[in-house]
């Protein structure tokens, strides 16, 4: 089987961006994947486009991108998996090439979420949960649900909402360093305790931001890498995973089971055993903080119940045993919904080839990363495995 | 690069089906499915939904689809290539495959249309054209996008509406055979000639109708397909390409240059040189008349401006060169958009196993078969190569 590595990333600014259509948000990460591997849009064989869009005025983007980045007649697709759905396209793109239908193929994910008023994004991304039962019945959005996470893990582990606060001061302080970033101001403890409660125990500093934004990769196969880099970020591994959508339906509240299945999928196809060791740097799906201390147990960095000590002894910093989200993650960095996935894996192939600003560029040592990415509250998950060495 | 083929299909009853909600729609075709291939659901390794929703009340299918038909775990994803949807999620399931990530892949596509008034319907589809400019600026559906390229045609080659009509006369008759079809009452040509006008030159019976319905296919690797078949039907080729979304910026219009491209794609993939002679069976996307026409030329079957003599001279039915939509086509199977590409395939593999209705199953000769769905006005095309040969 042919190997598959990325040549080229980009990023858009995350943000508020009504400054942009969604097709001129989508064409900055085009643009710069396209400079930062030296492709030019002719050779690119297939292009995923990865967008949840339900507050988009732009129904079926990928054919709309695909044209106004002047990737016509390169055959097109939109991926969907909820919060995952970057994930879902870098996969969908890795496939289209070992299958022999493309030599390099592109994702791009792409969100304009400040399109519609604010509750709507809200009761939207509400949707994503269980539609017909627990958001229509019983009013859950996604706060919600991850506040039924926390108070569980709360009360099984005893950790205190001080402890989830810490994930959002890590997160904002590397968000601080990311010139892309949608926050770049370093919060406190105390100002992330501060903060009004959303949906208890989780406060407006526990939660990630609703994003526009845009990232991109270009993937190609081995017989071609060379052409384009030196220092190919080769997929070494993928894992994907689903679970009920139904939270009524689970049996336990403490970490996401389609998170372990999708990382033991992704673990084994790489040949990882022992994580921590194995990864120099990793993304995880912080969209609230609760989420980054089970993604720490789902991806077998800690034991479960002990996520947390990783935080208080600064393990998951630059230094520690396995830094996490140095570009600040969604919580600072910012949740472009069909971006994230993609944009995780543009920053892990930055840091690899250790191109990031200096600041948060963390040591290489193995050359190996990992992202996670989760759709609903582990209704999908992604785990995606990067490494400088090829099998 | 191991092969992958069909081993099982299911389809819905396809038409106005307000008894069911989604997820049970979708359960039909992939009960069916199950049974016809004999794999359990613990044993699909991954599983990609079409559909494209606009009109449903359920935004995020996958997942819920997944759980309701006992397939969590395993890993999901939505796809949407406007009503090319079907075929795209075929390719992401035999992508997984090839890449290694899955051996059993279940593809299924399923659309509830119904669950919105018309005019909202019709609305929606026209904006899978260029929304910002055709459809909101010149109020464009797809009735009238489709009409330009018949007005075009018919200037370019003299072909007249009785002669568009013998496309819904052919489907129609073929529909009245098929017990699942929307409709299954043969057709007149003076019945068409007399149904009303909905943009000229298309009038009722030249377009094909709102629909619901869901189709699934089970795909495996080489590696495991004879524990459950000994009649796979091989995926010997796809192609995809795109196009620009506006019409206007269009060269001509008496064929759909993304389907030329797919097609090509596909032909030198499997290695066809000479299209007829090597099909025993194709479907073609006749969303209306005016396309099954284009179809027979952008694939190869007549040379451009010659596709009408095909059907005076019978050679899309039955004993001709080459038997075109005997399942009754869009036009009279109907159109569930994300389950369309999928109920193609689903038909051909049948017809290759020599499996559906006797007075609708054509003589199998070379043992090929050819899939065309295309998405906008071709804006996206997907072109797929079906075969009981290995290559």
């Amino acid at each position: 089987m042919r190997e598959v590595a990325v040549i080229g990333v980009g990023t858009s600014q995350f943000g508020k961006r009504s400054d942009v259509q969604l097709v001129e948000l989508a064409w900055e990460s085009i643009r710069e994947a396209l400079k930062d591997s030296g492709v030019s849009q002719k050779d690119v064989d297939f292009v995923v486009t990865g967008n949840l869009g339900m507050w988009s005025s732009e129904p079926l983007p990928a054919v709309v991108i695909s044209e106004y980045a002047g990737l016509n007649p390169t055959g097109t697709m939109k991926v969907e998996a909820a919060c995952a759905t970057g994930s879902a396209a870098v996969m969908v793109a890795y496939s289209a090439i070992q299958a022999g239908l493309a030599d390099i193929a592109m994702a791009v994910g792409v969100e304009k979420m400040n399109e519609s008023p604010l509750h709507n994004v809200v009761e939207f991304i509400g949707r994503a949960g269980n539609y017909f039962w627990e958001f229509q019945n019983f009013g859950l959005t996604f706060p919600a649900y991850y506040a039924l996470h926390a108070v569980s893990y709360m009360a099984k582990f005893g950790i205190t909402e001080e402890d989830l606060g810490l994930v959002a001061v890590k997160n904002h302080y590397y968000g601080s360093k990311n010139p892309k970033a949608q926050f770049q101001k370093p919060i406190s403890i105390e100002e992330v305790l501060k903060s009004p409660y959303v949906a208890y125990p989780l406060k407006l500093y526990d939660c990630s931001p609703v994003t526009d934004g845009s990232s991109c990769v270009i993937l190609a196969s081995e017989d071609v890498v060379r052409e384009y880099t030196d220092t190919p970020v080769w997929i070494r591994g993928i894992g994907t995973a689903s679970d009920t959508a139904n939270l009524s339906k689970r049996k336990e509240f403490w970490g996401l089971k389609a998170a372990r299945v999708a990382a033991e999928q992704a673990y084994k196809m790489a040949g990882v055993h022992e994580p921590l060791g194995f990864f120099d740097v990793a993304e995880v799906h912080d969209c609230f903080t609760i989420a980054e201390i089970m993604a720490y147990e789902d991806l077998g960095f800690a034991k479960q119940g002990e996520g947390v000590e990783l935080l208080k002894e600064e393990q998951t910093y630059i230094g520690g045993k396995i830094p996490v989200n140095l570009d600040g993650g969604l919580k600072a960095k910012g949740h472009p919904i069909g971006a994230t996935g993609i944009s995780m894996i543009a920053e892990l192939t930055k840091q690899l080839q250790q191109r990031v600003e200096k600041d948060r560029q963390t040591d290489i040592i193995n050359g190996n990363a990992l992202a996670h990415n989760v759709g609903g509250t582990g209704h999908y998950a992604y785990v995606t495995v990067l490494s400088l060495n090829r099998r």
